[in-house]
């Protein structure tokens, strides 16, 4: 990363995985330039915030031509560093888990799930989606052993709390959490929480009250 | 909803469930009142921010106090319209779709799944988490039936769009996607789009960029 992009504000840098997503698919469907009009439709957040954006990156756009989509294109995925691939290790795999592990983040280039753990014997010792699983009590060892910075952590709540402890030892840096525990830890590991029953709720809320978007 | 409620800034009322559960957690711990600074540590939204939010519910922090958590909770319980259930429907038992049946939002008082929808003939005439599972060809028959006017897409990406037309054509108002699919809807619905591989990456994003937060 070079100085110009660590200026960039935290809210637009939110956005950039967005963008470069929304992006790929244009290119993969053959289309050479985009609106912000269209960008804004797409990926729910207005035009005017995405040219914002947009012009911490430099004068990318172009008054009624739009955004070369290759060019976009270039610039995030080296602002994404998806030539380095990030090692990722997933706590917990029940359903959710499971669902991460066959998944695995195929269609990004910069992050893969290494290694899984879990505390069930009969899933212990195998692979799910190619990714072996470990026993728990392994969390120190092995994610010290494979150098992963990054945890998913999708274990019933009563047991976040300890687990994430674990994680800390381990040197993790930061922390997918799904569950709906609010984990203390340092300031210097980042959290992302994710929790699916409030994006639920807010869902509702907007239907309640903003219905004639 | 009064008026007075319509007038919340968006960015405001897309906070407004987080805030909601954690002033749950903090209730049921026992505590009597919060400040700014706790709650910006708590839910990972700057307290300038939170001041300004709860302004819009009128004046009720107290220099040196804080707040009354149950005064909050009494707002946001309101605004939130917990007294009345929101019916959920699923689209796509596998792996992701099983976590939420299990689930089944219990912390929340006004969301419920009441009924789910799969292809695997393994899965139809079956409950899972008390939810009974149908042929997905019923989805306009039986959520019109229901009534119910949410639903939580966990689908293939590739069936997506399709099984999104019949939500349509069976008059749904809300859908929380979560697949990689952007959908295309008429703008009288509104779609919640949570994307696992974009929170990962921006994650990433962050810990490569902010290191030192």
């Amino acid at each position: 990363m070079n100085q110009e992009q660590n200026k960039i504000p935290r809210a637009t840098a939110k956005r950039l995985p967005l963008y470069y997503r929304f992006l790929q698919n244009l290119s993969a469907s053959g289309k050479k330039r985009v609106s912000s009009a269209e960008l804004s439709e797409a990926v729910k957040v207005d035009s005017a915030t995405i040219r914002r954006d947009f012009s911490y990156f430099g004068a990318l756009g172009k008054k009624g031509y739009g955004y070369n989509v290759q060019s976009l294109l270039t610039f995030f995925s080296s602002a994404l560093d998806q030539d380095e691939v990030t090692k990722v290790a997933l706590i917990g795999v029940g359903n959710l888990g499971t669902a991460f592990l066959n998944y695995n983040f195929l269609k990004n280039n910069n992050t893969k799930i290494e290694i899984a753990f879990d505390v069930d014997p009969s899933k212990v010792g195998t692979k799910i989606g190619d990714v072996p699983v470990y026993e728990i009590h392994q969390i120190g060892e092995k994610i010290k052993e494979e150098d992963i910075q990054v945890a998913i952590l999708t274990v019933p709540v009563h047991v976040a709390q300890s687990i994430t402890d674990e994680l800390i030892k381990a040197d993790i840096k930061g922390i997918l959490n799904f569950t709906p525990a609010r984990l203390n830890v340092p300031s210097s590991i980042r959290i992302h929480h994710i929790d699916l029953a409030v994006e639920l709720q807010s869902l509702v809320y907007f239907l309640k009250n903003y219905p004639e978007d």
